[in-house]
This record gives structure tokens, sequence and C-alpha cells, in this order.
């Protein structure tokens, strides 16, 4: 299935990227450069570097749910801006608190040009989603912002827990989960949703499309956290065992934690602090698979999976769209790139 | 004129803070937490410090705006709130770039919890404010979002300029002004645009009050920026000549440094960098004051308000609330506090 997606995301990427860039253009020129560096379309000099865009899944699915919802691409392309930017907003602010000094293999804005650049940057981004998205011709173009705003609140909330979860051994699978709701789920779930408002759909469309964005989102960020621990480093260009290095309370993690038959030495393990040793973590990967915590987060995501599906059916949408939707999911969840 | 004022600021602080806090109740436990004592609420351990609250003045601006645009201030109040939230957005943000480590006699937000809760909440209660603005019943609420998306990329904008400022010798008078307009006049122009829009206020009335708010802004960082050479500490509560302590690209800086006739000896100062020695500023106050900065800047704070006065003439307002929003102004600009 995934093999179609690379084609829809030149044509969705033809149909929203001069949108985008039109909108960025309207920074002052520094948040601009930085801004222009940060989507990949310059380097740090300034550069042009054609062909560096990101995926801009959040847009097809703004772009998709528009369609899916009975309505035209183009009326939502306001929308597919917005999420795009928003999500950028909190890229720029996470990798900061995060203090990650690369994405997509270019080294992070605070790391080129310190926090006030980072922050600065995320702030215009924030701001310039709203304006973008209520300038929507759309008497919906409001309650559609609205929905951008709470989904920005719940990024925020998601950042808060998992800062928190750094510093705690007693983390449970319930916040972990609903933990990754907000982070990952409430963008994804709220771009689905803003298509199908941006285009007047009535109230049932509209919740069937958030719903299944937010399955979708729990499903990525499941496999997400497998890969962060078993993935293949030509795969994923992380690391191997990325996520047991620097101790995330992820998803299986908080599983096999929470299992009765956890292990003590895994007990042990997942309640140390520091930087652990490396030849440690084999061992430790291991031990979760026995625990059940690779098995378990497979098929919860292929449970969100088939919940993504669900909430697509009983309401009506045009079939081409929502063929692309479930596409689209499944090329967001397989990643086998 | 300003000996009316505190009673208004009490009535008007009565309708809108029990909309400001159940508003902020709707973070998480934590951003709700850190904004609470950021905005005076409650002490570090969160123990409630009843009588802390700000000024409010933007708050004020809305509701008296609506008033004057011959609506019920009631119907502003989501916009009241809202620009509020955007006011304390930015603050938490600028005084982490700025480092500042207190703010009206109590430790800052990241000088408490660190960058983390001043990053993270600034940016719950921007996406707060558009949540609660789009709330409001006015079938303009979208505008008035507008308008506050657009006063926010304003205010990134100048802590930029500010920022860039601190590293750079030739920093003209016109993009001084240009600055203060972004970082100081933006919001409150827009708190006053916001409460016209609100009640429906026709777009010449609103012109005038964006105006109004944007002249009565300019002149309020005018008198700040002679306060913060010349300012008395005991009504500042700030450390004698503290602009100049941190050799600060102000107004009056600025002008001076524009002029044909600036003394050599001044034109070296304001080209130096680090910590100036202490009893170099009196000298360094004085001869800015000779080449006419603080009669400069005190001028063109009169000159701005004969504007902000002009800008509210020839439209149709209510009178009483044209009155409190000229004696608001005085208020704001006059500080004599």
């Amino acid at each position: 299935m995934t093999t179609i997606m690379p084609s829809t995301l030149d044509t969705t990427r033809a149909f929203f990227e001069p949108a985008l860039r039109e909108a960025v253009a309207r920074l002052d020129p520094w948040s601009h450069r930085v801004a222009a560096y940060h989507l990949g379309w310059c380097d740090e000099s300034g550069q042009p570097t054609p062909g560096q865009s990101g995926k801009a899944i959040r847009p097809m699915m703004v772009l998709l749910a528009a369609q899916a919802a009975g309505g035209l691409a183009g009326s939502a392309v306001p929308g597919a801006v917005a999420v795009e930017l928003v999500h950028n907003f909190s890229l720029l602010h996470d990798d900061l608190l995060d203090r990650d000094v690369q994405r997509r293999h270019r080294r992070t804005v605070w790391a080129v040009w310190g926090e006030a650049s980072a922050i600065l940057t995320g702030d215009a981004l924030l701001a310039l989603a709203h304006e973008i998205l209520l300038e929507a011709p759309a008497p919906t173009a409001g309650r559609a912002a609205w929905l951008l705003a709470a989904a920005t609140r719940e990024l925020a909330r998601g950042q808060v827990a998992d800062l928190a979860f750094e510093t705690r051994a007693d983390v449970g699978l319930g916040e972990c989960l609903d933990m990754a709701a907000a982070k990952t789920a409430s963008l994804l779930s709220t771009s689905a949703g803003i298509g199908a408002v941006l285009v007047g759909a009535p109230e049932e469309t509209v919740d069937a499309l958030l719903r299944f964005g937010r399955e979708v989102g729990l499903a990525f960020q499941l496999v997400d956290d497998v890969l962060g621990v078993w993935g293949d480093p030509a795969v994923t260009g992380k690391p191997v065992h990325s996520d047991l290095r620097s101790r995330k309370k992820s998803l299986p993690v908080t599983y096999a934690a929470s299992r009765p038959d956890c292990p003590p030495e895994l007990t042990d393990w997942l309640a140390g602090t520091g930087e652990p040793a490396l030849e440690s973590l084999p061992g430790i990967a291991d031990l979760l698979d026995k625990v059940g915590a690779r098995a378990w987060a497979l098929a919860e995501a292929a449970r969100r999976m088939e919940l993504a599906e669900e909430a697509l059916t009983g309401v009506d949408l045009q079939q081409h769209a929502r063929g692309a939707l479930l596409a689209l999911a499944h090329f967001v969840v397989e990643r086998d790139r």
C-alpha cells in the first residue's frame, strides 16, 4: 500500500507548498531565514537546498479529509498551511527543550543560532498559522482555528508530561498513552478535523475524521516507540537502541514496567538514572521482548489502525479520498523507508 | 487625571478577572500553577497571594474601547482575557530571553522553575488566548483573533530586533521607533481595536481605536525609556540609571546617537561594550540631557498623546467611555506612582 504514497505526496506538496512558502515569506527577514532553514528550503548560509522538504503528513491529512468530506482540497489549503506551521512551531521549541542537536540529518535551529531564534521563530510560526487559517474564506474558519488552538495546548501539555517523565520512575501506562495522545495524536487528529470543518462538513463527519486522526496518531507513536528500541539504524537513521540510551519512558517500556511478571533486573534497570552502559542495552531489549512489550505495542498499533478504519465507516465520505486517507494512515504508521 | 484611575481599574478588574481565572483554570495542573504564580495569584509554593494582580491595562483598553464604540463591555470580556493572556505569554518568553530574574519584585518563572516552564506555559497561554477569543459569541470573533495573531507576530518581531540591537552599535532612531511600535505599541493598539471589533463597530471606528492604542503605546515607551535613564529608583523600583547599566539602545539614547552634535565622549560610550563603570553613568546621563535626548523624548511622548486624542475625534464614540479611554492613556503614560 505504501508504494502508492510517494506520488500522492508529490501531488499534495505541489498543491500546498507554494502556499506555505507564501505564508512564511510574511515573516520578518530574520525569522523568515530561520524558518526557511528549519523547513529545509535553504542551508545555514541561506543558500537554497532544493528537494529537502518534510513529508507534509499533516497537510495531506487536511487536504484528503476535505476531499473525503465532499469538498475541494483547494478550500482547505489554509488549513494545510496552518497545521504545518503549528507542527514546526512545536519542533522548534521541543528541539530546544530536549537539547536535540540534529533533525533530519541537519543541525537544529537552536544549535545553529541559539535559543532566541528557536523560541521567537516558533512563536511567530504559531501566530502566523492563526493568521493564515482565519483568512480562509470559509464561514467555519473560526471553528477550525479554535480546533488548532486546542491542539496546540495539547502539544504543550504533552511536552510538559514528557519532560516530567524524565525524572520519574513511576510512569504508568495510562499516563504514557495520554502523553502520546497529547503530543502526537492531537495534531494529526485536528488536521483531519480541520479539513472537514473548512469544507462545511456535518458534525458527525468532523467527529469521525477527528477520531480517525487520533487513532492513526496513536498507532504511529506505538510503532515509533518500537523502532526506538528495536529499530534497524539503517531504517530509522538513529543509533541502535536509541530510546534505551536516553532511558525514554516510551510506550513499550512503560508497558513492561506495568506487568506483574516484569523481571527484577528489568525493573531495576528501568528505575535507574544516568547514561546506561551501552553493553547492557541488547540484554534490556531482549528482556523487554520477553515480557511481551514489542508484541503488545505492535498489536496495539494494529488495533488502533482498525479503530481508525472503523471511524471512517458509517459516515458519508467520498470513496476515492477515503481510500487515500487510509493509504496515508498506513504510510504514516508503516514507514518502511 | 490619574487619581480617577485606581477606582476604574478596580471596577474593570472585578469585571474581567473572574473570566481570566476561569480561562487559566483550563490549563493542565502544572501550567496552571506556573501561570497562577506568574500572574501574581499565588507564591512559589502555590499559596494564594491576594491583591497581587497586574494592572490589566490591556484588558481595560479592550473593555473601554467596546463601550466607546457603543457596545457593552460584557461582550468584549473574551477579548480582554485574550489580550492579557498574550501579554503574559510574551512576558514569560521575554524574561527568559532577557535573563531577567525579577518582575514586580518577584522571581521570574524561568528563574524559579527553568526554561521549559517559561516556554511551554507561554505557548499554552498563547493558544488559550485564541480558544477564549474564538468562543466569543460575536460574529466578528474571527476578525478579532486575526488581529491578535498579527499583534503576536509583531511582539516576536520586536523582540528579535531588541535582541539584535544589543550587539549592534549603529542602531538608527527609525528602527528603534519601529522596534518600540512592534514590541510595545502593537498589543495596546490591538487591544483597543479588538474591543471595537467584538461589538461590531464600523471599520472607521476600529481604525481610530487602533491608531489611538498605537500612539498611546509609543508615548508609553518614550516615557518608560526616559525613566530608564533619569528615573527616581523610589518611583521606578529599578536601580538608578538602569538602562545605562545594561547599555540599552533605548529611544533617547538612539536619538542622541543620531544627532550631528553628539559629543565624541558620548559617541564613544554609546559604541562601547561590556558592563560600564558605575561612576561614569551620571556623566553620561548629563551628556544625554545636554544633547536634548530627554527633552526630545518627552516632547515626542506629548506629541503622541495629542495624536492619540486626535485619533478619537471625528468618529462617533460614546462620550463617557471616550473620556475614560483618555484617562487610561494618561494613567499608562504618566505613571507617577
